[in-house]
């Protein structure tokens, strides 16, 4: 099936990822053209700085003008990789009203607007692709979609963010605390100057809805995912979760309730037990752990940004992009038939630690253990030490909703003996 | 692109694997209707003891007579669970003949004549698809070849047996010998009745072949891969692997040369360090290792067999390839553009963990380090034990061809002073 007549790409953004897109797409030319069966052809791209020297780019080709790219006609495929929500949107729309089919690494604007973009791509039958928008190198998107098209996916538990995974783990090998260890990971490139999306959850957030979204078969807004971050986790937490033999990572989890009839996502710190494929996942890395019913347990691992791997994504959906084309078929649009209602947090179901400081006298633990016993939540275990008057108690909590948890923490908090709510942390994994 | 009228799949084989395609089909009905787009409709049932009572299947559709089944011509999809070479072949190709597309589990039967097979589904339009065939659940086929679609695979290091990863943890944890944790793994169904295919490592060696077929998108054959079982290892080569920090594991690996211009495939076992991904593997489970130019360093992990992840793996094809044909397409087919030559063992450079029986007396080592020398293979560690007029050499080495370590080897052994080779080990991942 190979053709002559070459295929031509919109390139909009030309930064970390976008740069690596066009430096594959020269150097590994040949390649591409034995793989979609055409050659593809860089058309333009748009900047919003011309003047930048851009290494290996044709100068003729770069625009400031990115509207006027999408509008041309002629282009085949449109890879977005400006990032945020607008002008990526309206471009996207764009590019799918003149003909184009779309691959981009936006996690923000796919969480916001997928159900949206979707539409428009199935109205003009053109693809949207976006693999590299979740764990960048990782195939997560397409085995999700497609591999396990024929299973029911009941939970997807990872590590979505590079960034947040690094400091954890300083914190977990150093013992070092949270500042301490977002400052080397902004040392060594790991964190932006404004590190809030990363540490507050918001990019983690986004991948959570998009996995949700995939994962269910249902719609799953940014809004619906519980979002909590990771600023608050001390050096204290790392050695509460050691002595349970557990270590602690940032988690998107995206669940389907036990009755099969909800699901629900949230992004927020957790223990979890040191044996567990995601304990062991180092560094920058993201690892995401997918259970269904048939497949059983699968992990997919690898790193989750950086311009070359976040690009072997993108060009990975190009190819396929372009293969589509070339039928005269476009792939899976979005799959949402299942409409299954979101849940709040307070139904999630997991078992809790919690560390109290209580006063060091007879009565404390029994006092406590009516609260939880009160708001119908099971203790697992309880350690108690003390001096000088000072005491601390540690729970570990069966299985109880999030909503219980909460009414149980804020009755402790009444109590006279229970000086302070040191920390709440959930426990997943086991 | 809802239609009405049914995708007509004939199931060849019934057993482990075919019955749970069969329950899924049916308990997951409406799912499966959603995801493609139109019903899927059991046609028929292919068996070798029609009598055999299998709960969930209409009698109506059991029959011995696969041809005729495949022959029908009202058949969409033929999903091919018998194993084997014949008749499964055969069916296969006449399927294609007769209008349907094929999806099978048969590594066995792929990695003997899948270029034969992709010809045949090519000359009809039609589409073979086989994720199940490699590391059962795990999705591992449709990243490599569509994912990575636009990367430059470099290398594919495998568990890709869970039989064999079984005995090997279990005498990694508990020190047993290989036949002590060979029985076991009897005992507990993970091991056949005759375990040849297994531990000598032939199942292994046909996923190789196909996994570097797809990985650098040359035709291996199965001839074409080095192949070495584990009987041998021995409760002492893993106290070995311990002093080295190391575990050992029976590995299916595809290199591309360092220049690029050949390939490897081989099955053998191998020291490999114990904070590599794949050294935590345990029991049953199968992991695979891809290393590319751009995505870097990916890890697929899950369970490798069973008749539910199996089937897992077998459905997701299913889905696409109905997909496909609903839209009047076909996936991507044999990709063999790059034909790079496939080199023999001598070529495979690596580094090796030797003990050698010598003689206790001075000038030992010397002469040995001499013969290393000779053969250019350059030694990166020693270590000397003995007591008792008998003594034991551990020597180590750097990269060396696996030809220079042969004949290194064959010297070695006709030193009076070196009274046996007691083991030669790969030492990989580092
Ligand atoms: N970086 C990663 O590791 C990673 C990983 C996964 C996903 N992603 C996603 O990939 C996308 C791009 O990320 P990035 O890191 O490559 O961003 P980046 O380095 O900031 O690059 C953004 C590019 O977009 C261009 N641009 C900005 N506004 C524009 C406008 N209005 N019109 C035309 N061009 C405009 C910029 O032009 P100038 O060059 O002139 O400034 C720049 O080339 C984002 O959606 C991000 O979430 C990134
Ligand atoms: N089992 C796994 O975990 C696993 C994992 C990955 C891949 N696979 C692959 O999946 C395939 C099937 O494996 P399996 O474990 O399901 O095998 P199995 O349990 O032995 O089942 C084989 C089935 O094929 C039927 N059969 C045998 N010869 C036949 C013939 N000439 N005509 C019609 N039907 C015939 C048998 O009929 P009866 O029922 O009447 O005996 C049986 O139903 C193999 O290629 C295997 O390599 C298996």
């Amino acid at each position: 099936m190979m053709r002559t007549r070459p295929l031509k790409v919109a390139l909009l953004g030309c930064g970390v990822v976008g740069s690596e897109v066009a430096r594959i797409m020269t150097t590994h030319a040949d390649d591409l053209t034995a793989r979609i069966g055409a050659p593809v052809e860089l058309a333009g791209v748009a900047v919003r700085r011309p003047d930048r020297v851009r290494e290996g780019i044709d100068p003729a080709l770069v625009t400031t003008d990115a509207t006027a790219l999408v509008k041309r006609g002629d282009i085949d495929v449109v890879v977005e990789v400006i990032g945020g929500i607008e002008p990526a949107r309206t471009l996207i729309t764009t590019a799918f009203e003149h003909g184009a089919s779309v691959v981009s690494a936006n996690k923000a604007l796919l969480a916001q607007d997928g159900a949206a973009l979707h539409a428009a791509a199935e109205e003009h039958d053109k693809d949207l692709y976006y693999e590299a928008a979740v764990a960048g190198a990782i195939p997560l998107i397409r085995p999700l979609r497609e591999s396990l098209a024929g299973d029911k996916i009941n939970r997807v538990m990872g590590i979505v963010n590079g960034t947040t995974n690094f400091i954890l783990d300083k914190m977990d090998s150093t013992g070092a605390g949270y500042q301490e260890a977002l400052d080397e990971a902004t040392a060594l490139g790991y964190a932006e100057a404004d590190p809030t999306a990363d540490v507050e959850g918001f990019d983690a957030a986004a991948k959570a809805a998009i996995l949700a979204g995939i994962s269910f078969h249902t719609r799953v807004r940014l809004d619906d995912v519980y979002r909590e971050g990771m600023t608050e986790v001390t050096a204290a937490d790392f050695a509460s979760a050691k002595e349970m033999g557990c270590t602690i990572k940032l988690l998107a989890i995206c669940e389907r309730a036990a009755d099969g009839a909800s699901v629900t996502a949230r992004v927020h710190p957790a223990m979890i037990p040191l044996n567990h494929p995601l304990a062991s996942v180092r560094g920058a890395y993201n690892a995401v752990f997918v259970e269904s019913d048939a497949a059983g347990q699968l992990m997919f691992y690898g790193p989750g940004a950086g311009g070359s791997p976040t690009a072997s994504a993108v060009l990975g959906d190009l190819v396929a992009v372009c293969r589509n084309r070339i039928g005269g078929a476009t792939g899976p649009g979005e799959s949402a038939y299942a409409a299954l209602p979101v849940s709040p947090m307070g139904d999630v179901v997991t078992r809790y630690h919690i560390s109290l400081d209580v006063a060091d006298k007879p009565g404390v633990l029994a006092q406590v253990a009516t609260v939880f016993a009160e708001h119908g939540v099971s203790i697992d275990t309880v350690r108690q030490s003390g001096k000088d008057g000072e005491a601390s108690l540690v729970v570990v909590t069966h299985r109880a909703s999030d909503a219980a948890l909460t009414g149980t923490v804020e009755a402790l908090r009444k109590l006279d003996t229970v000086r302070g709510v040191a920390s709440i942390m959930r426990v997943e994994g086991e």
